[in-house]
Formats: C-alpha cells, sequence, structure tokens
C-alpha cells in the first residue's frame, strides 16, 4: 500500500498528487492539518523528521522531498513518463521545474511566511508584497522561456505534461492565492487551462481533496 | 568545449565545479562578479535568461540550474557515478540534495538579502539571524537523519561522494561565512572534513578559485 503524507493547500504535495493520479498509482492519503501545525506532531515526524510534507511511504520505505518521490516514482511506474526521452529535454525539464520548486515555492511557504511575522514583525500587506515580488520575478522570466522556445508545446515541454507542468501548476494556484495577475503571463496561463482539462490535474487541485480524510 | 558560467562565492557554481573536477571535466570558467550585479549583463541575460549562476555551455546547449546540471552531467559522463546504483539510495541521495538546494540555498543567498535589506529595511544583524535560523533548521535535521541511518558512511551517502555531499559542502562553507557554530553537527563535520581530502572539492573551494578568470 503507498500513503502519501498530504494536505490539500501544500504545494508540494500538490505535485505527488498529480503524479501519483496521472500515472494511475493507487494510494491512500493521509491528511496533516498544516494550519494546526499536525506536521510537528511526535507521530509525524517519526515519518519525516523534517516535519514537512508531503511524505510518500512505499512498503516500509519513506520518501521525502518531492524533486526525489516524483523522479523515483517516474523511474519506478515508467508510463506516462514524466520527463523527455532525450537527455536535452530532461535537462529543460528538469531546469523550469527547479525554477518553481528552488528559487520560488521555498520563499513563498508557510514556514517563511511565519518567520517574516514573527521573527520581523512584518504584517500580512508585507508579506503579500513578498509573496508576490518572488512569484512574478519567476513568472517573468519563465514566460519569455516559455513563449521563446520552440520545445514548449501545449505544455511547458511539448505536447504532453512532465515535471515541469507539475510544477508550474500548483505554483499558479499559489500565485493566484496571493493576489499575483496572471494576465501578463499568457504561455503560463495558457499551460495551466490546459493541465486542467486533464483529470489527474483537476483532482489533484486543492479544490478538490479539501475534506481532510484522516487515517 | 565546455564554459561554466561562475563566480567564486556562488554556491550552485561551486556544485557544479565540484561535479566537473570529480568526473575529470575539462572546462573553461567564465566569471560574472556577482558583487558588481555582472550577472545582470545583457550579454550574460542572452545566455541565461533568469540572470543566475551557475550556467552550463556544451557545445551549443546551455545548461541552467544546478539541479539539472548535476543530473545531465551524471548521465552523460556516468564515471564516477554521483547518484548510487539503488532506486531506495538514488531517493535518498536526491532528498538530502533537495534539503539543501531547495530548503536551505534559496533562502540565504545574496537575492533574498538584497530585498530583506533594500524593501524591508532590515539592517546586517537581522540578515545574519535570518541566513543563520535557516541554515541551523536544516542542519538540525540533517545531522540527526545522517547520524541515525546506517546508509550514511564516509560521505553523506556510502563510501564515495554523491550530490548530497556535493550540496552539503557548499553549504558548510556558507554557514561558516553566516557565523553557524558547526560543533553541534559532529556527522556535517566529519562528511566536510572528508571531502575536504579530496582534490575535486578543495580545488572547486571559493578558496581556491577567487581570482576572476574573465574571458
Amino acid at each position: 500500500m503507498i500513503v502519501l503524507h498530504d494536505f490539500h493547500r501544500s504545494s508540494a504535495s500538490f505535485r505527488i498528487r498529480i503524479a501519483l493520479k496521472l500515472k494511475g498509482i493507487d494510494y491512500r492519503a493521509v491528511v496533516h492539518d498544516l494550519d494546526a501545525g499536525a506536521h510537528r506532531s511526535p507521530q509525524y515526524l517519526e515519518i519525516n523528521r523534517q516535519g514537512l510534507l508531503p511524505a510518500l511511504e512505499i512498503g516500509e520505505q519513506v520518501l521525502t522531498q518531492s524533486a526525489a518521490i516524483l523522479e523515483h516514482l517516474d523511474a519506478t511506474y515508467p508510463d506516462p513518463p514524466l520527463l523527455p526521452n532525450t537527455t536535452r529535454g530532461r535537462a529543460r525539464v528538469r531546469a523550469l521545474f527547479q525554477m518553481i520548486a528552488s528559487d520560488t515555492h521555498p520563499l513563498t511557504g508557510m514556514r517563511v511566511a511565519r518567520y517574516l511575522k514573527g521573527s520581523l514583525g512584518c504584517d500580512d500587506a508585507t508579506v503579500g508584497r513578498w509573496k508576490r515580488h518572488w512569484i512574478t520575478e519567476t513568472f517573468t522570466v519563465l514566460e519569455t522561456m516559455l513563449a521563446a522556445d520552440p520545445a514548449t508545446g501545449q505544455f511547458c515541454h511539448g505536447d504532453r505534461p512532465s515535471l515541469a507542468d507539475i510544477a508550474l501548476v500548483p505554483q499558479v494556484v499559489s500565485a493566484r492565492a496571493a493576489g499575483v495577475a496572471l494576465e501578463p503571463f499568457p504561455s503560463i496561463s495558457r499551460i495551466f487551462e490546459r493541465c486542467m482539462h486533464i483529470e489527474a490535474f483537476r483532482s489533484a487541485h486543492p479544490d478538490s481533496c479539501a475534506i481532510p480524510t484522516h487515517a
């Protein structure tokens, strides 16, 4: 049995939900309410010492870090593939993924917002500007990269979803929540809408899985 | 010819220097002085629209994002490997890599320090505390993970250097620069010292390549 430690508003968990659904992998979700600090419970820290979501249990193995989990899923459940079949394509898709997973998402998550408010005394408006700054910085570059590159297709890379779309879609959902206007980013918006026509993306969306299913 | 767009104090560039040297790949470094904003020059933005270091040119292909570059180098120059030969091992090494590359380094780099000072009006002491907070948070968990797991050897994973060490060593150098005391982290310190006995790590260290070699 595969168990996903999950929370509907966790962007990194959202990525794993998409991949599991795209690949048709059966799993059970154990929901940890981030707002209530459930990811810091002693029980969860025994599963993932970092106290971050997601974690994926496959038998006795516990996988953490969404990039590592996605690579693992793609290697062990290769159909459909989430990476292109050329080294050049894989490098492009992994770079697009990391632009979001490393350069953007870590700056805009809850743990950083908590520090900005608690330790730096920032108000909600300042935290909102902070989030919009980093998302806009990345989206501005990403938009020109996607628009300029013939490797972009219906999706970030060609005409099938890849790791790049799996990172992009949750970041677009976060961007909207943070009040980032998407009009300046037509390629990003177009790819987001294209993904939302796929059941795996739609059913992984936070709005589709907000009802806790505690174990 | 392989060209690395580099700066001695860029942690992500440091990772690529280590990998190139471990694999014995000849390359030419083009140094961009981050302090002087050279990574924002129109010439460099034509190579990497994101204006971040590193970028690696292999013939006509431009690779960006250190995680994507490292995966590419490991696939195309497989000897010595930077990932274990089991799926379980690869998942562990990639997770350790991302704990640093996603959860830590993006919060402690120059672009964030610039925003904290410029837009939030933080002083140097506050920026220093910010950096130490995120590094200490990760190192505290990483230390217990490394100490508790029998998969840890002379290096983060077994007895040969992997992507995990390639992320860890630059982060330890940054931690020292930020004033993080390393005594509470004996496993991290031990692995760092072990790496420093390897010429590839030593010669990639910022102190070994601080002399600009402008193209």
